[in-house]
C-alpha cells in the first residue's frame, strides 16, 4: 500500500507545522514554504506538481495575512488570491489529465464576515468581507465550490478564527493580540491590548485547528454539501473573561494587561457575536476548546 | 468643459450597443469588443488604458454567458474572471498613478443566487452560486467591493435577471428561452421552452437594464454602501402568464409555445422567488417595467 501524497503549503507556518508533523502518520507528505520557492510562481507550482505530484491530498495554509495584506495589497493579492488560483488550476489540470481528484483542504478565515459584524453568526450568515485578506478568502471559498462541482475538485474549506496561543512573533495579523493577551502575561510580560476588556473575540487552540483540518479532510465530501465552507467551532469569548481566567493560573498576570483599544481594531476584531452557532461543523464531527481553562492548561503545557 | 471618457466593454452586445447609444450623448464613449481584441489579452488592456485612457467611468460588459461558460469552462474563466481581474487591475494601477478613481459598473448576474434557489431573494439573501458563470460574477461583486473600499475603485455591480426581447441567435445562456418564448411566438414561430408552464422566472426589459446602468453610474457612491451589488429590480412571473399576455395581443401566439421542461434547467431558470424585494435598488431610484404587457408592448413597437 503506497501512503497518500498530501501536499502542506504554509508549512512553515504555525499551523503548518503542527499539521505536517500530524499529517506524517500515514501520509508520503511533501512540505513547502517560503524558502522552497513562491507559491505564486507558475514554475513553483509546475515543478511541485510536475516533480513531486500526482497529490491526493492538499493542505493549502499558505497566505499573507490581514494586517500584512492590508498593507501591501499586491504582497496579499499574489498569495492570497494568484497563488490560490495556481493552485486550483494544477490541481483541475491533474484531474483533467486521469490523475486524482485532489481532495482540497483550503484555511479560510472567519475575515471573511467584515464589518460591522453580525449580531449572531450561523451557517446561514452571508459573508460579506472588509478586509482584503477576507475577499481573497471568500474568493477561494466560491472557487472551490465550482470546481468541486464540476467534479474537477473534491474541495472543503475550514474558516479558522484567531488560533491561540502563537508566538509572540509579529506576521502581520491585526488579530495576533488574540495570542499576546494569553501568551505575554503567563511568561510574564506585560501586554497593550488593541481593545477593551468587554470586546468578545472568537478563539481556537492549534490542536483544534489541526485536528478540524485532519478531520475535514477524512470526511467523504459527499456529507458536506455544495457549500464545501465551514466556519470552526470557536470559543466566544470576551477579553476580561480570558484576563480573569489568566489570574486562576497566575495571580499576578491579569494586572500585566493593559488596555489600549483603537476604533478601526474593535470593529473588526472585537466585535465577535457571542450568539453563534457551528452546526455544519459539529454535525461532521468538528469540535472546539470546551473553555478557555482548557485551552491555557494546553498552553501552558506545550510550552513548559 | 471635456465629456467624460468612458470605456464600454462587450459593446456590441445586446444590452451594449443600446448603452453605448445612450452614453454619447455627454460622454466621450470608448467601445470594445471581441473584433477589437480580446479583454482578457493584457496587451489590449494596455493599449486601451494607455492610448484611450484615461477613464472616469468603465462598463464591463463583456461575458461568456451561462451555458456557454458551463459547457466551455476555460472560456468562461478567462473573459469572466480573468479579463475582469486584468480590468480591475488597469483602473486600480490608473487610480495609483494619480489618474481619476474609475467609476465601474459592472454588468452582474442574479446567477451568484444557485440552486436550490430561495423561497425568497431580498438585499439580505447570501450569494451561493451554481454555476461557474454566477461564480465568477460573485468574485468580481467581491473585488470591487474590496477595490472601492481601498479607495482604488468606485464601483458598482447591477445583477441583471434575463434581459428580454433578445434576438433568438443562440448566445449561449441557459436562460435564452425567457427571450425566446416572447419574441418567437409574436413572429409567428413557433418555440420549446424547456420549463413548464407553472416556472416562475424574472426578467427585466433592455430599457429598464440600460437605463439602471446608467442611473448606477450616475449616483454618489456614498449613498450605496459598502456593498456596492445590488440586485436590479426584476419582474417576476411564471411562463403561463406570459404566454397568457401573449393571447392578449396576438390571440394565436400562445398555442406557438410547446412546453418540453427539463429539469436541471427548471432549477436553475424556472424557481425564481415570487416573494422578493429590491428595496435597495429602489431606494436608489433603479426600476424595473411596471408589467408584462407593458414589456411586451415596448418590444412590439421596437421591433415594428
Amino acid at each position: 500500500v503506497i501512503a497518500q501524497r498530501a501536499l502542506v503549503t504554509g508549512a512553515d507556518g504555525f499551523i503548518g507545522r503542527a499539521l505536517v508533523h500530524a499529517l506524517r502518520v500515514g501520509h508520503d507528505v511533501i512540505a513547502t514554504d517560503r524558502p522552497d520557492g513562491d507559491i505564486a510562481e507558475p514554475s513553483h507550482l509546475d515543478r511541485l506538481f510536475d516533480e513531486a505530484g500526482p497529490f491526493g491530498l492538499v493542505f493549502h495554509l499558505a497566505a499573507v495575512v490581514s494586517g500584512a495584506a492590508e498593507a501591501d495589497f499586491d504582497a496579499g493579492r499574489r498569495v492570497n488570491l494568484d497563488a490560490t488560483l495556481g493552485l486550483l488550476d494544477r490541481c483541475r489540470a491533474q484531474a483533467r489529465r486521469g490523475g486524482p481528484v485532489v481532495r482540497f483542504v483550503h484555511a479560510s478565515s472567519i475575515a471573511v464576515f467584515g464589518t460591522p459584524l453580525p449580531a449572531r453568526i450561523d451557517d446561514a450568515t452571508a459573508p460579506a468581507p472588509t478586509l482584503s485578506y477576507g475577499t481573497h478568502k471568500r474568493v477561494a471559498e466560491l472557487l472551490i465550490d465550482d470546481a468541486t462541482r464540476r467534479g474537477e475538485l473534491d474541495g472543503r474549506a475550514l474558516r479558522l478564527s484567531g488560533v491561540v496561543v502563537r508566538p509572540a512573533l509579529p506576521n502581520g495579523a491585526l488579530s495576533a493580540f488574540n495570542s499576546d493577551v494569553i501568551g505575554e502575561p503567563l511568561a510574564g510580560r506585560e501586554v497593550e491590548c488593541p481593545v477593551g476588556a468587554d470586546a468578545t473575540i472568537w478563539l481556537t487552540s492549534r490542536r483544534a485547528a489541526v485536528g478540524n483540518l485532519l478531520r475535514l479532510a477524512d470526511i467523504d465530501g459527499t456529507g458536506i454539501g455544495a457549500q464545501r465552507a465551514l466556519t470552526a467551532p470557536a470559543l466566544a469569548i470576551s477579553v476580561g473573561e480570558i484576563v480573569a481566567a489568566l489570574g486562576r493560573v497566575d495571580a499576578a498576570a491579569p494586572a500585566r494587561v493593559r488596555y489600549a483599544p483603537r476604533p478601526e481594531i474593535e470593529a473588526q476584531f472585537g466585535r465577535w457575536p457571542r450568539d453563534c452557532s457551528f452546526a455544519r461543523a459539529h454535525s461532521l464531527g468538528l469540535v472546539g476548546e470546551a473553555s478557555i481553562d482548557a485551552l491555557i492548561r494546553d498552553h501552558l503545557e506545550s510550552t513548559a
